[in-house]
């Protein structure tokens, strides 16, 4: 009598904030929760992914985002190797698929990739077996900035659902605002996008969302989320200056109202888009987002990892010693 | 009465597979499918090697031989350390041999060791106590890689007595060449170098295999081994260019035969010496490559650590758990 | 009733030798002795600060230094993670302090760092939680390289006590000298330095200690510590060349009379500040010094991370399989 075998369920990604359902992204904060708990144990590594391997694949410079994942997946007691394209045979002009595939034949649990292209993180998953994180791919996505973000909201505020979060920056570049606008869309939050008119997304229409080039329009925020100024942007083209961006748009104690909160996805340039008294101010939560970076990239790791509880075979697949 | 001590059983290195006889060859190919299978588990971690230590001794980018390495290690349990040339000492201009004597004083049990210049790895067994595992010496030597290729050519073929591998490309300055072209000896299989007069080493004869200037004369073969094309050779003393080298030796689909296996030491030039359709078909072997690597690393780095059964004090030196 | 709470042990931090008292260096050198003996073993790993993080933050090149602390850390079992700054958001122009303060918020036990700047490891501990370990800041101190050159040297000769130490070369731009001169000072041993008087520093009075521009004041010493030729000095500010440097002040054979022992902190220059006759005689301490940075390390890890006997609740910090 031949054994009974069902499908495996399907191998899962984090691409993109788009890929998720509301319950998905509430799973995820919840989990992080978890780990934020056990985190402030006395010895903080979990056994839960012990023997499972997770590589991190960099092809641009990252403290945060690199040491937030190597960090989270030895917390729970998984190998990691981490390419950098510094010193790596992508310095040979090796391409990202045959590097994926070189990777893949090695069949490490999860792939965590950071590229200047569009696309990268998909390229990934489609060419391995692996469970892939997008870590940055270019101008497009960089989800799980998005998810620590709300984390951070939710900690500080209690409640994502009705808030308000101004994003004030480069918006038409950034990643992390087009992942941060979808996930407060997801759970039922209010975004509005304040940026030089050269510096907003060309279809703002679409994007369903409030929109002003007058950093006045923080004032009903709950949260100003500051991104950071490229100094690559600086030219005419763009903004005239550093010093001229900071005085337009630069976020200061001044123009910030009582009880309002600031988050900045760093690294930050203080004095240009967020003023050093604001960054240091009890009013900041660039440190609360560091610190759930870690929370939610193990949270994701090991959603990842963890089966749906209906399939057959569960057993087998879910760690035994997962987090409690 | 004293206590009855025997010599030591020689340090034993992996510096040429000219060290070799063909039954540490064999002993090392039986070992990696013992590691193959463990990988196949859904924990992949062996204890092994728990409390040895592995230091890679990078002075050359790499991607795939330096991951395989770390990873080979991590899932023997063994400490891990890698140096590469980047941002370390060696960049102040430290000699080898001074990083070599660093190292040593910090007892690893295993350096592996990737440089530019012949007869580095001889160079660190010297002057350490190490066991020294060559990954790698200019145009010399690169054992691991050639061990692996016999590897997977057994796995996909059933033997490697009697075979007839076409090597295609620069064999002049590769060391993958040279090594695989001394173990298909070793093992009795059969070899014939096919490339530009410029790129044929200058004492063809003294290979004691079949050489030719016509891409023709990969018709007979079983397996057709392609070369990585250096972009440096490019140039009236080697290679016209690279266009020119591709439709004269680039190998396509129209060139090959059906059932004929095709291998590349990786990473590859698609559309160079390898068509992309040729490099994404079921003939090519280039995945199977990189996943041999792994348990062919771990079976070396045990091969190494591990003590002839007759000595005496086996039972301190070998690993209690020990590969079963 | 509410519990008994006592207020916690002060953090403690390796920044410089003017913090330690001599207690301090005596139980740090003994603790490494402990250290040293368990590296004696078989098995070199210790479960001590399992569960526990180190950081390096490395904003200069480095081998020895970095390689020593990693796997200091390795071999008590902690978790490491290593941030250099080639690759990082170092390179984006992060300040120290924003990078210190996104680690810090991933509350690693202990953050090693290395810094062109003087005060930078000052700075990481003002700004962060964590013990902190000054690796080497500018030109100002460099601690655990004085109390790895005392244990090597304490285990040379048996004592500190009553030594001569003739150091030799760029002592104005050394953190090494300046670190070396403050610990030799505390445990009574006396010190020369000897130096073109371009290189000896301007308040050579105010360090207690004998200077002379002639190579021949070595006569007298028991140690003779060889300072690293920086390149960067040469020209007509400094030492005129390097060929001239080792006429007058390179330490070769003919200048050591029987019994001196020659250490030096690498990478060395062979054939400037020391002739490779020195290097690689029985006379020279150079491994010994580079095997004590190892066993120091962990010392110092290991004595940061314990709390003084006396403290209540020590049963809960200390590790309990602590280093019997």
């Amino acid at each position: 009598m031949s054994e009974l075998r069902l499908p495996a369920p399907p191998r899962r990604h984090l691409l993109a904030i788009g890929d998720l359902t509301r319950d998905d992204l509430e799973r995820v904060l919840e989990t992080a929760a978890g780990m934020a708990a056990a985190l402030g144990r006395d010895v903080k590594k979990l056994p839960t992914l012990r023997g499972r391997t997770v590589v991190n694949l960099f092809f641009e410079p990252s403290t945060r985002t690199l040491a937030s994942f190597e960090l989270a997946a030895k917390r729970l007691s998984a190998d990691t190797m981490s390419l950098r394209s510094s010193g790596s045979s992508v310095d040979k002009g090796e391409s990202l698929k045959d590097t994926a595939l070189t990777l893949a034949a090695y069949d490490p649990d999860v792939i965590v990739v950071r590229h200047p292209a569009v696309g990268a993180a998909q390229l990934v998953a489609a060419v391995t077996d692996a469970h892939v994180v997008n870590a940055g791919d270019g101008t497009h996505q960089h989800p799980t900035q998005a998810l620590l973000d709300l984390y951070a909201m939710r900690e500080a505020l209690g409640r994502l659902e009705g808030l308000h979060v101004a994003i004030v920056g480069d918006v038409a570049h950034s990643r992390v605002a087009r992942s941060l606008l979808q996930a407060l869309g997801l759970v039922g939050a209010r975004t509005t996008l304040v940026a030089p008119p050269t510096l907003l997304p060309r279809s703002v229409e679409a994007l369903g969302c409030a929109t002003s080039t007058d950093v006045a329009a923080i004032a009903d925020a709950d949260v100003v989320y500051v991104l950071r100024m490229q100094r690559e942007r600086m030219g005419v083209a763009y903004v005239p200056s550093l010093r001229e961006y900071a005085s337009r748009y630069g976020i200061t104690p001044e123009r910030l109202r009582p009880g309002q909160l600031v988050m900045h996805p760093g690294p930050l340039n203080r004095g240009v888009e967020i003023d050093a008294r604001v960054a240091d101010s009890p009013a900041s939560l660039v440190a609360a987002q560091v610190r759930a970076g870690l929370a939610v990239r193990m949270a994701v790791l090991y959603d990842l990892l963890a089966v749906p509880p209906v399939a057959v075979g569960a057993e087998e697949r879910v760690p035994e010693e997962a987090l409690a």
